[in-house]
């Protein structure tokens, strides 16, 4: 016997007959003898639409307010499940954030889990009942008030949750069969992966992969959370297994290169003829960290006079506000012209395998030269490296770099 | 200053720009100095979306759950409305049952509220904060769960928060302005009353009015609660006062009949020729008690044997379920046939007036049996009398008597 998390996104719990599709695999799990904690999203396109009403309401509306009104879509879903559940003679009962409760800070529409109290639904476990979790949601202690996790905050909720269970495995049900050595979309020749190390999976989400939230990885491999990514839409009654993520160990055969990952979401802004002289770094990334605007890669190119260029990227979504705050700021800096590119694409190289060898970023640029791709910024850090490119390379680049570390499938 | 509850049904809910128009009549009164604290229902259609979920999920469906799922929509439209009048410059913040606490009994879907603290909102309106409150839900304070009050609870919700906050006040806004001496669709000569007894608003509500729930009336006459019943369609700056439900003694021009109500919801049963003998009405009654089947008027008819006829009135909704009851029982009851009705209609005239005057039903069945209406069965209480006829007569009835008692329009 062993005790489960398992949780399902907005496309799997859509309708009710989906949601009866969850409980089947639920009912997999119970019928192996399983303790078993589902976690689940709003019904896709609920969400939307609560955020809808919610800016049309107000523009600058108050986010204790938003995360009032936007949590109850899990509210309903862990309901209707709850109902499906014991349909099929399954004892199960609802819980909503606060109910648990799911403490978090008062970062309303953004909160962070700040603790879990699971002796409630383990007592659960004791009359063999599952216990369905409202996702994405909790309660600020101090206020009382209902709080969310942002965007995606299911499966943090989900790895949280296994953390404070002491579950023995986190199932994150979605709309793929497992991680995959990068998007089959624009590689065909991706190949599913059966393990992931916690780190591999944090820079991949971080860099452009969509198939788990950010946080959840960082959740999960600070307490140490088996998470297995898999399908809802495999046979519940003979599923695979999908990709689980775990600790670097228990990878035995590793790879240099894991997986393949890209972003569109970057844009590219270069000051020229910046004064090379001491503060002209803090003079540019002072007002933008303060906007709280993330700058990732920077390069910087001295001229042959006493000028240098800087490079730099930012998130897409902020460009037009980091543009004005670097023009406000022009004199200040003494650059005499700002150029800007969005037909980016960040494209980057992760895995563990890394650490213990060398030149596999050389090899990447090698190859990437040879298709006749121009490289504009490059970052690297232990386990992956990014190089920025021309967006219209996107697909040439992918497909160069997934095939050069043999990730395609035999 | 005064402190006043403001109730808002689904359609004055419907959407954001509705909801902007009930945060005028809001903002009219928080202009006025006075305190508010506002309930909302669910935007029209959503209850009924959530319940055609829970239906879908499970027929059988566990209550406490079912409460999960429908509760949510009033959640959204509180956090909208808080959102939207802080956008008009009012402070306000939305309340959910179990945030108050409006703490019920554990019958889920029709739960009884226990009690209310009002001393957070109070606390609020020390802050000049608007409470908006969910209406329809509460939470069961020993299980923690969530509760609901069943179809139309918020206005029970109103009322009850009226009477915790001894509010000077709780308006009714609905989509009509103010309560008539019958429907209006039925009788184009219907007044709108300016005041209304409890008692008899209870009765008008009991009978077939469908323009404020039964519970609210008898819960805001326990608490004496002044109750306005007016209309959110009004022009926000200039509204009309609507109907005033209050204590009869404040009524100063009384009538003696107040109001016709009528009710489609009848069925009628006749069991023929059954032993006139002691124990025969438990034999009848009993079963249909232990199932929770009303029944309503009642008559018995001696035969010229040593047999009788009994008639009587079950809802519509429990007519089948009354009637295998009744059929299974035959041997036990003894009649020969058993006949039944649904398309019959139950009228009555309604005014506390009716104390202090005789002889006023003895008009109606006059009037009735001019225009040629045969009565099926008859029923008398201090307040009120009704009259069981084909439904085919019912506008024809319903304005004789309008008429009758001196209720049409001048």
């Amino acid at each position: 016997m062993a005790r489960l998390v398992m949780k399902f996104g907005g496309t799997s719990v859509a309708n009710i007959e989906r949601i009866r599709n969850v409980a089947r695999h639920v009912k997999r799990e119970i019928d192996e003898g399983h303790e078993v904690a589902v976690v689940v999203s709003a019904m896709s396109g609920k969400t939307n639409e609560l955020v809808g009403w919610v800016n049309e309401a107000n523009k600058h509306y108050d986010p204790r307010e938003y995360d009032a009104v936007v949590a109850s879509g899990e509210q309903v879903t862990s309901g209707l499940l709850a109902i499906v559940l014991q349909e099929m003679g399954i004892p199960a009962r609802s819980w909503q954030g606060w109910q648990i409760p799911i403490e978090t800070n008062d970062a309303h529409g953004s909160a962070r889990i700040a603790r879990i109290d699971g002796a409630r639904v383990i007592e659960g476990f004791g009359r063999r009942e599952v216990a369905v979790v409202a996702g994405f949601q909790g309660v600020d202690p101090l206020s009382g008030r209902v709080s969310t996790l942002g965007r995606g905050g299911s499966d943090t909720s989900a790895v949280a949750v296994a953390a404070a269970l002491h579950a023995d495995r986190c199932d994150i049900y979605t709309d793929v069969d497992g991680v995959y050595t990068t998007d089959p979309r624009i590689v065909p020749k991706a190949r599913r992966l059966d393990r992931i190390a916690f780190e591999e999976m944090l820079e991949m989400a971080s860099l452009g992969a969509k198939v788990l939230q950010v946080r959840s990885v960082e959740m999960a491999m600070v307490h140490g959370v088996q998470t297995f990514v898999r399908s809802s839409f495999d046979d519940p009654a003979n599923p695979r297994p999908g990709t689980l993520i775990c600790n670097e160990e228990d990878i035995v055969e590793e790879q240099v290169v894991t997986g393949i990952a890209f972003s569109k979401d970057e844009a590219q802004i270069t000051l020229r003829k910046v004064a090379d002289k001491p503060g002209v770094a803090a003079a540019i990334f002072q007002p933008l960290a303060q906007a709280n605007i993330n700058v990732d890669m920077i390069i910087q190119v001295a001229s042959d006079d006493s000028t240098t260029d800087i490079t730099f990227t930012v998130p897409t979504a902020e460009f037009d506000r980091a543009r004005a705050i670097l023009e406000k700021a022009k004199d200040e800096i003494g650059f005499s012209t700002l150029q800007a590119s969005t037909d980016v694409v960040k494209i980057s190289a992760i895995g563990v395998g890394m650490r213990s060898h060398t030149g596999v970023a050389a090899d990447a640029f090698r190859a990437l030269a040879r298709k006749g791709i121009n490289i504009r910024a490059i970052t690297t850090s232990e386990i992956k490296f990014s190089v920025l490119i021309d967006a219209a390379y996107t697909e040439l680049a992918v497909r160069t770099l997934h095939s050069l570390y043999g990730l395609d499938k035999a």
